[in-house]
């Protein structure tokens, strides 16, 4: 199964000029979604995981999945104002701007393996800031994994000491 | 297991006099969110799915679970601007002014059956706006669960011919 045949490119979305990649053909597609799971198991591979964190909110729908197939605890990286309880706070840059992402302080132990998930690696900005709030709380990064990864924008540029996979290359 | 232990109640969330029922505790407890899936998956019977539809953002954790747990179809509904494709619209009510809610207009076939997921039933007017918009695509919707129910807001009665379940009411 090539599962790259599930993803829709939108050209100018959300503006000119962006060819977007929609993964919603491929999450409507039980055994779609079954081999990325697969292909993200296995590129894992034995490694322990105790806390699947996913960024909000495309990232929440293979991180829950994830964590429920490693028996590990899903956490959300919520934008700014959404999470109830105490939180960490880190700011990323946008094109115009900044904007801010927050971890529960309570969603880690000290020493915890992470798995950090994404569906699309782009500029690296905002994975960038979902490490730094882990490392924050204590936690260990033991990987960060995408569905897609837009290559040319270099964004495991901004995560150099990190162990980066992703399953689709554009 | 009491899976009401594992939801936070924070005080005064978003603003004064609310009482937010926090689930991010429970997501973190990897056989709090499997006995979830197991009390959804037993109140659903042996009724076939075709399509776990999830609302944004909250609702996507369980349903991307419950959909692969069903071997079915995940379809996020999502806050207008946000789906690249060709979508229907659906307005709803809030506190102050209106929202709107989306979903791609590829994202059911005619008479598929529908299971509805979002994580709290409170008022329930975006619960109205999506069972419309699967109406609209010519879904069949053979459920709505919700992890939690503030059955003193009385959602239901916007609901009042669908099959609503809910694991925690307060």
């Amino acid at each position: 199964m090539n599962i790259e045949e599930y993803i829709r490119v939108v050209p100018d979305f959300p503006k000119k000029g962006i060819s977007y990649k929609d993964i919603t053909p491929l999450l409507q597609n039980y055994s779609a979604v079954e081999e990325c799971l697969f292909q993200f198991e296995k590129k894992l591979g034995d490694k322990k995981i105790d806390k699947v964190i996913g960024i909000e909110s495309r990232g929440f729908f293979f991180a829950t999945l994830l964590a429920q197939r490693l028996k590990a605890g899903f956490v959300p990286i919520r934008k700014a104002g959404k999470l109830p309880y105490l939180t960490e706070q880190e700011s990323y840059s946008l094109e115009y701007g900044q904007d801010l992402l927050e971890i529960h302080q309570d969603a880690l132990k000290k020493g915890e393996h992470v798995l950090l998930h994404d569906d699309v690696l782009a500029t690296g900005g905002t994975a960038e800031a979902a490490c730094n709030l882990i490392e924050k709380l204590g936690g260990e990064i033991i990987q960060c994994n995408f569905l897609i990864e837009l290559s040319f924008l270099e964004g495991r540029k901004k995560l150099v000491d990190k162990e980066i996979v992703s399953l689709i290359e554009y």
